[in-house]
């Protein structure tokens, strides 16, 4: 599916992601005006064999192509905010799924105001879509998809209008089957999901087989917090505790920190400074202002607070673990 | 401002044109959905010292940006209809235009449903801009823009929601002045204007000078026509009569000629009949359908019934001449 996958983690190894994928590929990392080739904000969430888009800035429909993403296995898209760099696209990318013949229903969760601008340019159009476009409008903090591999739950950022962050947790059992012994135990495969929530197993004949004798621990749910256009606001930390992977906007360098708060934006320092109250395992750097042209800076100020930092380069891949 | 120019024509030298520059710059070729990295439709028109948008899809501030073209001198943007891939770029655009400081007022002419999708889009944004934005409802067929050095008209075509293609016509003095000769007869600067309309001039004397001893016929008022999305209508032969450069959207080769007709669009031998019954100078075809990666025979069956037709590539500039 992707160009290339990142293979900027070391401590787990590749095949692992084959069972369940989670990962972030960048498609837009610029702020306001596209610049420099950068696009506005859009990313691919692939979490096991479902695609999710957050956020749509102008040109994502072009972006998906360029990478060769698969429009089909996208179902749900998240807007953050009703600023145009974030989802002007989506209009675009709406209308060419229905050219192209999309049947399944698409799931967009976002500001209440976003269904009327839908709506208002397909009724012109006479477009008559040949999906569902089920509108969720955002108004409250809470798990807007709850789903058998994982959630999503939304949080509002500070920003200069209503702007919501999201973050996607997986869900796995807290023990996994040892295939050997459940087999050496022959216990019946019905049973396998009672065990992999951690209860014990009594045969036929009144034998208790202790969960332990037949599980081991699973690893830790992995975790996305996209945080969205923000000014610096401590309580993203909390929000975000112990996240895998923190998407954190900065749109400065740090010099330009009162500009950054003037306009509800965030710097590098600032970033960092989240990412490392947080205990984020990995920060993304993302929404890079059109003032600059060479993003070095970015990364070499994030790293000095939170030196694991990586930049928001468009087209690459970035695996989501622990 | 333009990557190149193309220099497909040789009955004219490229000077004449820094007197009055004619041309159109293509943004876009593509009909709805993008793909082989081409765009939907957007065209520049440079005349004189000014720059004209026609249509606007979706990334054509990135296409204005990669071919270098000063949005500062663009003042006029007409939008044929309300498909999206004609106007999906329109509010990226003109946000954009907002956040660099833009002061110059900004006109939009397009159908009337076109300003309250950008009016929305602005409002949920809470987005003031800098800059005056008025539109121009087009409701009939009449001229729409009267300025000293061009006009431009619209007209009605066929397609599947109301559409409007554009005629852009400079307008030139009937007759140029003979520096030497007005300077030999001692003719006031002040009396030019009446030379160049073909006026006689009397010296206080009472001779009479006559127009043809001091002025030299100018050369015929070069025209453009952009015939937007539209069916075969051979009625766009008369209303683009003689006109210097044809713009006709070929979505289709001729083998699916059916499929056009059905969907209100036009094919390559189409397009160059129209070309060929309004006795147009040249032929650019556009608005190429995603069915096709290899855009060859739109040229040969084109150029079959109507020899000087020349393909919409992105990044190209085609000069507009008799």
């Amino acid at each position: 599916m992707h160009d290339f996958v990142s293979n900027l983690q070391t401590n787990f190894s590749f095949h692992l992601y084959l069972f369940q994928m989670f990962a972030v590929t960048i498609l837009g990392n610029n702020s306001a005006i596209p610049a420099y080739d950068r696009h506005p904000t859009a990313q691919i969430i692939t979490i096991n064999d479902q695609l999710l888009l957050i956020d749509c800035g102008e040109g994502t429909q072009m972006q998906l192509s360029k990478y060769k993403i698969k429009r089909g296995k996208l179902n749900h898209i998240f807007i953050s905010h009703l600023h145009g760099d974030h989802y002007f696209g989506l209009i675009g990318l709406v209308t060419s799924m229905g050219l192209l013949g999309r049947e399944q229903p698409l799931h967009i969760y976002g500001p209440a105001g976003l269904e009327a601008i839908i709506q208002i340019q397909l009724k012109v159009a006479d477009t008559h879509l040949p999906f569902e476009l089920l509108f969720h409008p955002i108004t409250k903090e809470e798990v807007i998809v709850d789903l058998p591999k994982f959630s999503v739950k939304c949080f509002a950022t500070q920003h200069r209008i209503p702007c919501w962050g999201f973050i996607i947790k997986e869900k796995k059992s807290p023990r996994k089957i040892s295939k050997e012994n459940v087999l050496k135990f022959e216990i019946p495969a019905a049973y396998y999901k009672e065990l992999k929530e951690g209860k014990d197993y009594t045969t036929k004949e009144g034998v208790v087989i202790f969960n332990e004798q037949v599980t081991i621990p699973n690893s830790v749910n992995r975790s996305y917090a996209f945080c969205a256009d923000t000014i610096y606001d401590e309580r993203l930390a909390e929000v975000a505790k112990d996240v895998s992977l923190l998407y954190h906007e900065a749109t400065y360098l740090h010099a330009l920190e009162d500009r950054a708060a003037a306009r509800f934006h965030s710097t590098t320092v600032q970033a960092a400074t989240i990412a490392k109250m947080a205990n984020a395992h990995q920060l993304l750097l993302g929404h890079f202002s059109s003032k600059y042209e060479d993003l070095r800076d970015f990364l070499s100020e994030a790293k000095a607070v939170f030196p694991k930092t990586y930049l928001a380069i468009e087209g690459v891949t970035f695996l989501i673990q622990k």
